[in-house]
C-alpha cells in the first residue's frame, strides 16, 4: 500500500470505492410538481431515536435547487433486478419517470414500486459537506421486500453472497501435508454439480437412461433434427460422446427418431422422447428451486452469475446451443 | 410490502439493513494514550475537494469522549479476512488492540494493517445526528490494496459477487417455448464442472487413466488404506463405482496395491500412483489460479463460499473424507 497525501481525484475515487454499498434513487417534487430522482450510494442510517437517515449531494448538481427547497424525498434502496433503473437516474437529459409506474405515499414525492426498501423522509438538517449538502431526513414511514438488494463495489454492481455465522466447512480440517482440500473449486463444483445430479439420476433410472441419454435427449429438446456429429458438437464438453449403437438404444426405447433429411441423417426426438426430456428438466428446476429457497434468492442469482462468468472465461470455445440456425 | 409509520426499533432496523455496506474500524488515541477503536458501517465518502468522510456514533457510546476530543482518527475498510477483527471491535471489555502490530501514520491513531483501504483524518465538522453524533473528517492520507473488501447486508457478512458491465450470456436468447436456458442452475454447474475438467482429461489421457480412476487415486491420496466397499462410499457421489476389475488395472499400473491388514484386502498408493495423483492436483490447482485470476480473487471467493453452502444444503450424508479415523 502507497499512503497518499496529495489528492489525485481519481486515486481518492478509487480508494473510496473499495467501501461496498447498496444503491438507492432518492425522489422528490419541485413547487411546480415536477418530479426529480437521482442514483445515489451515499446513503447511510443515523439514528434509530429520532429515525434519522443522510446522504450527500453535490453542491453543482442540477437538482440541488429542489431538494434545497424541498420538505420530503423518499430514498428507495434498489433490489438487484432495478439495475437499469439506477443507471436510468444516474444519467442526465432523459424523462426518468416515463413509464414508471409510482404507488401513493405519505407525500408528494415520487415513491416508486419493486424496491428492497423505501424510506419517505422529511428533511430534519442540511449540513455542510465541503462540494456536497449533507442532508439528514427524518423517517416518517418505511416498507421493505424480499427482493435482494443491488450491490455496488469499485465502480461495478454486483450482488452479495451471503456468510452464514458459522463458517461453512464441509469436512474435517486435513492435516498441513495434505495437499488436496475442500477448498480446491475443482473439488467444489465437481460435488455440486454430482449432488445436483443426485435426484435426476434416480429418475434417469427409473426411465431407464443413463447420462449420456440425457445429454442427448436435452440438446434435442433445445434443437432437433442434428446428425450424430452435429448432436457430439453439443455434448464433447461431458466428456461424452453419442455413438450409433448409443443413438440405436435411444431408437429401440422410441425416445429418439432417425429421418433422412437432403441426403442425410438426422436424430429428432419422438413425442415420448420430448416427454421424457420434459419430465427430467421439471426435476431438474424443483431441484433448484428447493436449492435456491435454502440459499436465498439473492444468493442463488450471485452463484448463477459467478458460474456464467466462470463458464465465460474458460469457455474451449462450445457452439451456441440456443442459436438461432 | 407494508408501509410501517410506527417507530419498532426492530423492524426499521431490518429495513435499514437491506442496504448493504462495507465494514470499517474506526479508531483514535484518548489524550493520555488509549489506543480506542470500533466497528462502523455508518462510514461514507461526502465530498472530493475537500476530500471528506464521514459516519456516526451514537452518543451513548463509551468511545464518544474519546472521538470528540480527538483530532485524528482512521477509518479502516476491512478486507474479507478481517472478518475476526470486525467482530472483536465491535465488542467491548476486551483489549481490542491486543496482538495487532500496527503501521506508523500520520497521527498519532492507531493504523491497522492488511485492510482494504484506509483513510488517516482530521475532524473536520461534528453535527447532530438524533441519537448519534455524525463526525465528518478531512482526509489527510489514504491508501488501498487489492485485498476483496468485507460487505456486510441485512446482519450477515457476505462478499461480493461483482457484475462485469456487459451481462453475461453464454449464447442467444432461447424462444420463449424453449423450457431448458441456460439459466438452469444445474446445466450452469454441469458446464462449469466439465470445463474445469477439460485440462485434467487432457493430462488423464496421458496418464492413461479415467475419471473414475481419477477420483479414486484422489481418494486414497488423502485416506490410504480402504477396502473397495470404503473406497465406493467416498466416491459414490458421483455416479462412478470402483470394481475388482478397475482397481486391478490400477494394480497393473503400478498405481495401487492390495494390502492384507486384520484379513481384510485394503487397497494403498503406490509411490508411482502418489506421483500421478500430485501431478492432478497441482494441475487443478493451476487451472483454479488461472479462473481466480479472470474472476478475481473476490469473486473467486465468494464462488467457493456459494458452492459450500449449496453442497452443505443438499448433502444426502456423504462420509468426512477428511475426518481423522
Amino acid at each position: 500500500m502507497t499512503t497518499h497525501k496529495g489528492f489525485d481525484p481519481q486515486a481518492f475515487r478509487a480508494a473510496l470505492g473499495t467501501f461496498t454499498t447498496g444503491v438507492t434513487i432518492i425522489t422528490t417534487r419541485t413547487p411546480d410538481g415536477e418530479a426529480i430522482g437521482i442514483t445515489a450510494n451515499s446513503f447511510n442510517s443515523v439514528s434509530l431515536n429520532p429515525p434519522l437517515v443522510l446522504w450527500s449531494l453535490a453542491k453543482n448538481a442540477r437538482s440541488l435547487q429542489a431538494f434545497s427547497s424541498a420538505k420530503h424525498w423518499n430514498v428507495h434502496v434498489l433490489s438487484a433486478d432495478q439495475e437499469p433503473l439506477s443507471g436510468r437516474f444516474a444519467r442526465q437529459g432523459e424523462d426518468k419517470f416515463a413509464g414508471l409506474e409510482l404507488d401513493d405515499g405519505i407525500s408528494k414525492a415520487p415513491l416508486l414500486k419493486d424496491c428492497t426498501a423505501r424510506f419517505q423522509c422529511r428533511t430534519a438538517f442540511s449540513y455542510d459537506g465541503g462540494d456536497h449538502v449533507i442532508f439528514v431526513g427524518e423517517v416518517l414511514a418505511y416498507d421493505h421486500s424480499d427482493l435482494p438488494p443491488l450491490v455496488f463495489q469499485s465502480g461495478q454492481y454486483a450482488l452479495a453472497a451471503r456468510k452464514p455465522r458459522e463458517e461453512v466447512r464441509l469436512g474435517a480440517t486435513p492435516p498441513p501435508e495434505c495437499s488436496y482440500t475442500e477448498d480446491l473449486l475443482g473439488y467444489l463444483l465437481g460435488r455440486a454439480h454430482y449432488q445436483m445430479l443426485f435426484a435426476l439420476r434416480q429418475l434417469l433410472n427409473t426411465q431407464a437412461l443413463d447420462e449420456r441419454s440425457f445429454f442427448v435427449l436435452s440438446v434435442l429438446s433445445i434443437r432437433d433434427r442434428l446428425t450424430l456429429n452435429e448432436l457430439n458438437a453439443f455434448i464433447a464438453y461431458t466428456g461424452m460422446l453419442a455413438t450409433d449403437e448409443s443413438m440405436a438404444s435411444l431408437e429401440s426405447q422410441r425416445l429418439v427418431a432417425l429421418e433422412t433429411h437432403d441426403g442425410e441423417e438426422r436424430y429428432v426426438l419422438t413425442a415420448d422422447g420430448r416427454e421424457a426430456s420434459l419430465r427430467q428438466i421439471a426435476l431438474a428446476k424443483a431441484v433448484e428451486e428447493d436449492i435456491a429457497a435454502k440459499l436465498g434468492a439473492g444468493d442463488a442469482m450471485a452463484l448463477k452469475l459467478l458460474l456464467k462468468r466462470l463458464i465465460a472465461s474458460s469457455d474451449p470455445g462450445m457452439p451456441d446451443l440456443w442459436s438461432p440456425r
